[in-house]
């Protein structure tokens, strides 16, 4: 997408989230809304935790891996989506397979990427909907008025298969801890959905 | 310690911290202040998070056994450090052994407990400085106007090695996560120094 000379001179926050991530759905719903408050361009990059969990050792989500902090975090989730107003139903199983929603959400444009992204956290824990079912992500993609047997076929091209891959590497050599992480133009990682106000002033500073 | 009838009536805030606690420092730091300003009473209880790790089948802390989180948190932590005008100076080795001092802490009353936690916390993660060492946790409880032989003594006295294996025991069937935990009156769990004002907002509602 061209950008504007007035988008080229906003400050911009790359959001790095992964779709099974707990955390990343209230900070997905509410990223944009206080970005444009202050006037900072979000960037959606989609990733895979998946590799560098993996490399860390875990075979499955921390939160399953050890069940004290699993069970706090659910907990702790309940309690920062009721004060934001979003519903939560946990999704079953959980981790939620990511794989085709990360590759679709690459394979959208910068705008459609956020909606897109939003469509499937809010279907995902808002709803529990299995976002691994090819259904269910045909029928998010038609709700933004796109053709999803187009954007399923361009999302699984080589080249968007490729494109994720080279996300996630690139996720890797930056550092990411986990998801969500807001990543400033000047390299400072912003972790957890309640890092999202430091993010944004440090990106304004 | 007698608590007078208007304390009783206060809200009041379980603070567990773990004296090798990163994330702990912050929190110590400006829980008093916060809590005093909405009327809120903190209980400080040391305590230990190895034995809790052991069950986990961590050895040592997660942020060396996984090198990604803990480059993050060091730079995170930095970031805290700043914004609240802390100093920050990391300790050697890290974690620090930080048993000498919870014994230390349990063994005083509960205002003199606050002030040992605090100077704990400045020494280790604003200077530096060695908290294992018997001299330098001296040197804490005599800042204190107390007599360091006396509380020393009595820190490592069977009753309170004892008390402090009940209070690990106590943080076990809690459920904490890591540390600090606010922990309040209804049992509501808030881990990090990025909780403190959830827990508060949550013990006055």
């Amino acid at each position: 997408m061209l950008e504007t000379a007035r988008e080229r001179a906003m400050p911009r926050i790359d959001f790095w989230c992964e779709f099974a991530s707990t955390y990343s759905y209230p900070a997905a719903m509410r990223i944009e809304a206080r970005a444009a408050g202050q006037g900072v361009t979000v960037r959606w990059r989609p990733f895979l935790l998946g590799p560098l969990f993996f490399e860390q050792g875990w075979r499955d989500s921390p939160f399953n891996l050890y069940p004290v902090k699993g069970r706090y975090m659910w907990r702790d989730l309940e309690r920062t989506c009721e004060a934001l107003g979003l519903p939560l139903k946990r999704p079953q199983p959980f981790p939620q397979n990511s794989l085709l929603a990360a590759r679709v959400a690459l394979a959208l444009d910068d705008l459609l990427r956020g909606r897109f992204s939003r469509a499937v956290y809010a279907a995902e824990f808002g709803e529990g909907r299995p976002i691994a079912d090819r259904a269910v992500i045909s029928d998010l993609v038609a709700g933004l008025g796109e053709k999803a047997e187009d954007v399923l076929a361009r999302a699984e091209s080589l080249e968007n298969k490729a494109a994720l891959k080279a996300a996630c590497e690139e996720a890797k050599t930056l550092g990411l801890p986990g998801a969500p992480v807001c990543v400033t133009a000047d390299g400072e990682l912003f972790w957890g959905n309640d890092r999202l106000e430091q993010a944004l002033d440090w990106a304004t500073r």
